[in-house]
């Protein structure tokens, strides 16, 4: 039996399959039993790294994002390669997009980006005990790292230079912190 | 001329047309003058909405998420309409779920969900004045009202109930409010 709120797939049609999305047109029978159809987007989830420095700097990278046409600042983060843990996701990613090596990473929260349409995951880690290496960025990935102190962070929200999910929560969990709540 | 982090676009392709999203699949430029290609999800935006009760308590929504093949917890939430301006359709979207007439709609912060595929952006607004009316959900959307204090909010994000990014923003920037933050 279905609950009141769910749905039942009828048909499911593979429109696309890319090297980082898969999209998926599915029939539903909705709760009353009448039909719709629901535009879906398979993402392999991804994480996202709180490092500080030993300043209390929180550390960004400055990237540019095709689908926005612009540079924004985010904190370091990736997608998960098929089957990687996330956490050893994390501490690669930071490693590789920053050239600092965490010596623990601890989970804080996991959430889906985009439930209306997608399905990614994104998993949210603090990286401890940060030594400076060496930055390997994928072949087509172009970054500059930036630290900033939370009253800068806010700085950079109110001017829309950070504008994305996880760094919006992630500053918030920042200033919960510094508030004495987190 | 680009900056180091830019890329160019070479070639565009759109790969699907649907009710609410368009996929697209670019050729770019690299800033080292290689190329890749690049798979983006257009969105057309949405807004969510932090609703507060006159007991204190935050209004949310349990809703069936197909992406996700489950019922979370969402604050209220919906896509921008063609040409929309994003704070009628707050007002909007948090009568049509939830029943709840607002006097005053404050923005608080919009984002991307996320940058790395989609351009969907959310705009948070803080629904001030409400009164009690009459919901009028779209015909293909089931929900229903849940109102929680901030310390039941943060065990439904606990238990993986409250897990998507709106919401977890939304319930950050509530507890940097009560911790006098915000």
């Amino acid at each position: 039996m279905l609950s009141d709120l769910e749905e039942k797939t009828i048909r499911r049609r593979t429109i696309f399959d890319g090297k980082l999305i898969r999209v998926q047109l599915d029939e539903v029978e909705l709760p009353d039993g009448r039909t719709s159809t629901r535009e879906i987007v398979h993402h392999p989830g991804a994480v996202g790294v709180l490092a500080f420095t030993d300043e209390g700097k929180l550390v960004f990278v400055r990237q540019y994002r095709n689908p926005l046409g612009k540079t924004i600042l985010e904190i370091p983060a990736g997608k998960l390669e098929p089957g990687e843990d996330p956490k050893a996701c994390a501490f690669r990613e930071l490693e590789e997009e920053t050239g600092y090596r965490a010596e623990e990473m601890r989970p804080i929260v996991s959430f889906y980006t985009s439930p209306g349409f997608a399905d990614e995951i994104l998993h949210l880690y603090e990286a401890r005990g940060l030594q400076k290496g060496e930055r390997r960025p994928d072949t087509d990935e172009f970054v500059e790292v930036e630290e900033l102190t939370l009253q800068e962070a806010f700085a950079k929200m109110e001017e829309g230079q950070i504008c994305d999910a996880k760094t919006v929560v992630a500053v918030y969990f920042w200033h919960n912190r510094v508030l004495g709540g987190g």
